[in-house]
């Protein structure tokens, strides 16, 4: 009997319309399309994807554990999202085993801080896996804030905000470009790194990025204290352009 | 009279399924498709799209001046550019003021070290622009080398390999995930860093991602001094995974 293939499909930052035309026809072709939810959620990923479905396809989502970002590091936390991969896993292999292709759905690009990751490292010994890039919500977001990242020889370096601020600091001294991602309650700590590293004057604030309330704005123009889970940070690089 | 808007359409790494449902459509509904070339050549961007094009479009090829990287830094290249960008941007605009829209492709994405950035910032204070972000050609490399890059708190460090050794060497020792772009005739150079930075042990080396003729390999398995204009290292990072 034929073994399903599993396909990690990037959907893009937000924006239905940036799919690729090969994620559209990877998930038209599969009986079952999978995405990860927050418990109670529809989800983002079944949302951007909605206009793609058909009746036919057998919907499977998966709920992540928690809904929030209060444990995220503590021990708890890891001992369930272990279990929760661990569970999803199975589930997704149930279907390849029974013949049937399932297409995993990834917010940006699958092997950009994704959560397919967790599940593609667990199944890419059993399974055959066809990996279908997508735009990364880095580029969604220099794209709303029509800003030109890297010019000639800057470097890019892109940073989680949950980095302790010192190593933050460190790390935006020796970059041209930079993409501050995971800001959320991580917000104020990222600002304070950018201002010691001289960059906050030129940062740009984006949120909701090729989504229904984008919003971009001068950092220094956002005076709260968090941010929402869909928001980044830019620092424009300045190299060499004729 | 209404004056055309100009479109920044980010093409993606290379497979034509990899633009977006947006691109393709910016790509069908715009008269006049733009694109640059090196001289003699058809260019890898018009190849991308083939299949997109209908014989209504109008093509407008711009072709570069100098069609080796010899002399990319020196004063002479960097005059020519400038004119030849100042030169594009005119026979853009004229497109524009006469009311047809121009769609000017990106390999990759758009605003991510980009040609279309030296036309962008040149046209944008005159007329209407429309960035449409695509998959980025370093999506493009990681997918095809089936790697996942960042974890958790990773960072991901780009870097020219232009950079002198030092300064390669320094800002690899502060990365978690890297990717060394621009490789060329800098691939020893970029091979000798990452040694030093004790990562060449688990590079990955790709070629032409995406395209015809794609390879990957650790990057110890290649012994080449210099490596083709579609090639890139990968070293993917190893943060927290539950």
């Amino acid at each position: 009997m034929r073994v399903g293939r599993l396909y990690g499909v990037g959907i893009g930052p937000g924006d239905p319309e940036l799919l690729t035309v090969k994620a559209t026809r990877v998930i038209a072709e599969a009986p079952v399309v999978a995405f990860f939810a927050k418990a109670g959620r529809r989800g983002n990923a079944r949302g951007i994807v909605d206009r793609w479905l058909k009746p036919s396809h057998v919907e499977l989502p998966l709920y992540y554990p928690m809904t929030t970002e209060s444990h995220f590091d503590g021990p708890p936390y890891r001992e369930a999202l272990k279990l929760f991969y661990a569970e999803s896993g199975a589930t997704i292999a149930a279907h390849l085993e029974g013949g049937r292709d399932v297409a995993l759905l990834s917010e940006g690009d699958p092997l950009f801080y994704g959560s397919f990751m967790h599940l593609f490292v667990r199944l890419r010994q059993r399974f055959a896996v066809t990996i279908v890039p997508g735009v990364s919500s880095i580029c969604g977001a220099w794209g709303a804030a029509e800003t030109a990242m890297t010019w000639g020889d800057d470097s890019l370096v892109v940073l989680p905000a949950t980095l302790p601020l010192e190593e933050l600091t460190r790390r935006l001294t020796l970059a041209d470009a930079v993409v501050i991602m995971k800001i959320g309650r991580n917000f104020l700590r990222a600002k304070q790194a950018l201002t010691k590293a001289g960059m906050a004057e030129r940062a740009i604030y984006v949120e909701r990025a090729t989504m229904d309330g984008e919003r971009v704005m001068p950092l220094c123009a956002r005076s709260d204290d968090a941010a929402p889970y869909f928001s980044m940070i830019l620092v424009p690089g300045r190299g060499r352009r004729p």
